[in-house]
C-alpha cells in the first residue's frame, strides 16, 4: 500500500515512523506547502510541493491529512477526497456532521474512500463509548482527560504578557476517577473532574504574581479548573517538559438483571507521544481504507463504520486462530 | 426485531433481561429440551418445545443459542444456522477455526448470518487486542482474567471426595499487572499472573487437609498457581459467594518513533455477573445480524467482522453526533 502524507509537523513524522512498523505500507511521497528543497524528512519518500499533488493520482493508494483541523481540514479533506482515498484526524467534535457531509460529497462524486476524525478522541474513544453504550444500555459514561499535554492551553499561556514558554498539562482527578469505578454513578462538575497544572518560564523582570492571576482566572481555558502555576527556568522547562504525552480513560457503569448487578467497562490509554500514537491509528486506518477501496466502496465514514479486521494485516483466517 | 433463544439457563435468562432494556427488541419464544409447561420464565415469551422450533422459521429474526460450548454450540449453531439468523458465545479458543467453518458452510446455504463466539472473552477482550495489535505493532499483548468465579475449577473441586459445595475465585497477581502497565515488558509464568482462591464447603467428618492437598496438587487445573482454601460453612458460601463476579485486563504496550516512546493500551472489565454482562453483548451483536442480513449478508462472521456501528439502535448520523 503506498502512502501518501500532506503536512509535515508532529503528526506527519509520527506517520513517517508509523509506516516503518508496517512492513505492507510504503511512503511514497510527503507533500508541502514549503518549498519542498527545503525540507528535510527521516525516510527515502519524495518530498514534493502540495500544488503538484494531482500528478500522483494514480501513485497513491491512500493519502494521509495531518493539518490541523481549524483551517486546513476542512478545506483539505474534500478536496483531495475528490483525488485520492483519504484520512483525516478531524477533531473538532462539534462540526464533525458538518464535515462529514463535504467529505462524504466529494468522496461519493470520485468514487473514493474517505475516513475521518481517526485517533484516539475522536477515535478509539468514540468507539469505545459507542461498544459500551450498545452494550450497556443503562448506565453512565465518563471520559477523563490526562496526564497530558494540552497544546491548546499551553498557548493560551503563552500568549500572556511576560511568558516566555508555557507547558501545561490536564490531570484526572483521582477521587472522581475512583467513584467512577466504583460505580457510585458521580455527577461532576468540571472542577470536580481534571485539574491543570502550569509551568511557566517568565521574561526576566516579569510581574509572576499578575501571570499567575492571569492564568488561573483567564475564562474557558482555566477558571472553571483548580490551576496551580509553577513557575521554572527555559532549562527546566527543556528537560522535563519537552514531550508530549496524552491519555485519558473512558468508563461506562450501568447496570444489568434486575437492577442489582453493576458492570464497569473501562478503556484507558497512556501515550508517551500524542502525536506518534495517534499517527499509528491514521495509519491502520489508512490500511482499512485501501481494503474498502479495493472492495468498490465509497463516500466518506468514520470509525464507527469500519469492521475491526479491515485495520489488521492478518487474514480473517489468521485472526481468528490468534486473537478470537 | 424478534428474539428466540435456545436454552433457559443463566445465559438464557440473562438474555431475557436484556431484551427488557432494549426497546427495539422482543423476546418471542424461549426453546427447551425441557417439556415446556414445566418452565417458567420472567416474561410472556412463549416456552416452546426445541422440537417444534422449524414452525418458528418465519417468527424469529434473531435466534440466541445459549447452550454449552463443549456439546451444545458445535451441534446447535450449525443447524439452527441453516433455519434462523444465529448468535453463540462459542468459548473454546483452540475449536474456533473448526466451529466457524461448520457454521460458516450451514449459514451461507441458507443465506443467514451467523455471528459466534460473541461475548467478552471471546468478543470484546479479542476486539481490545485486535485493535491494539493493528495500532502497535511493536509491542506485548497482556490478558489478566479475574477477579472472577472460575465455573471449570469450582466444578472440580466439587468432584473432590468429601466436598459438599465449592466456589473458586481467579485474581491476577497485582505486582504483574503493574509491572505491565508500567511498560517492563515482563515475562510472566502462568504462576505469576494468576492466584486461585477456593471457598470449599466439606461433608461433615471429612478429612480437610487432604482435601486441601488434593486440590492444591490438582494438576493443569491448581498445581501450576499459588492456591489458598478456606474451608467455610453452607451458610458462609450462600450469603457470601454466591454470585458469579468476573471480568479482566487486556493490555498492549508498544513503542513507537524511533523507539523511545511507550505506550499502553488497556481495556477492563469489573462484572458483578458474567452471564448478564454476556447476554447484553449477544443482544447487541443479534441487532447487528439482523441489520447485516436485512443488507443481503450471508454466512459466519466474528466480533472482527462486524462494524461497530451495526451494534447500536441510532443512526449513523446520531452516533456521529452524540458520539464520536
Amino acid at each position: 500500500m503506498r502512502i501518501g502524507i500532506v503536512g509535515y509537523g508532529n503528526l506527519g513524522r509520527g506517520v513517517e515512523f508509523a509506516v516503518k512498523q508496517n512492513p505492507d505500507v510504503d511512503l511514497v511521497a510527503v507533500f508541502t506547502r514549503r518549498s519542498p528543497e527545503t525540507l528535510k524528512i527521516n525516510s527515502d519518500a519524495k518530498v514534493v510541493s502540495v500544488n503538484d499533488i494531482e500528478n500522483w493520482k494514480d501513485k497513491i493508494d491512500v493519502l494521509i491529512l495531518c493539518g490541523g483541523s481549524a483551517t486546513d481540514l476542512p478545506v483539505q479533506t474534500p478536496k483531495y477526497a475528490k483525488m485520492f482515498n483519504v484520512i483525516d484526524s478531524f477533531d473538532t467534535h462539534a462540526k464533525i456532521p458538518e464535515h462529514f457531509e463535504n467529505v462524504d460529497k466529494a468522496a461519493k462524486e470520485s468514487g473514493k474512500v474517505a475516513i475521518i476524525s481517526v485517533g484516539w478522541d475522536p477515535g478509539l474513544f468514540s468507539l469505545n463509548r459507542m461498544y459500551a453504550n450498545a452494550i450497556l444500555p443503562e448506565g453512565n459514561d465518563y471520559t477523563f482527560w490526562g496526564k497530558g499535554v494540552s497544546q491548546g492551553h499551553s498557548d493560551a499561556i503563552r500568549r500572556i504578557e511576560g511568558v516566555k514558554d508555557a507547558k501545561q498539562y490536564t490531570i484526572p482527578v483521582e477521587k472522581a476517577l475512583q467513584s467512577v469505578k466504583n460505580c457510585e454513578n458521580p455527577t461532576l462538575s468540571t472542577r470536580e473532574k481534571h485539574t491543570r497544572e502550569c509551568f511557566v518560564v517568565a521574561e526576566e523582570g516579569a510581574d509572576k504574581a499578575r501571570i499567575e492571576k492571569e492564568i488561573v482566572t483567564m475564562p474557558n481555558y482555566f477558571a472553571d479548573y483548580d490551576t496551580t502555576v509553577h513557575f521554572i527556568t527555559e532549562e527546566e522547562l527543556k528537560k522535563n517538559h519537552s514531550g508530549i504525552p496524552h491519555g485519558g480513560f473512558v468508563i461506562r457503569t450501568g447496570k444489568t438483571g434486575n437492577g442489582t448487578n453493576d458492570h464497569v467497562i473501562e478503556y484507558s490509554l497512556k501515550l508517551d507521544s500524542n502525536p506518534e500514537f495517534t499517527s499509528s491509528v491514521l495509519v491502520a486506518y489508512a490500511r482499512a481504507a485501501f481494503k474498502l477501496y479495493n472492495e468498490g466502496q465509497k463516500g466518506c465514514k468514520t470509525v464507527f463504520d469500519i469492521a475491526p479486521a479491515y485495520l489488521s494485516p492478518k487474514s480473517g483466517e489468521e485472526l481468528r486462530k490468534t486473537m478470537l
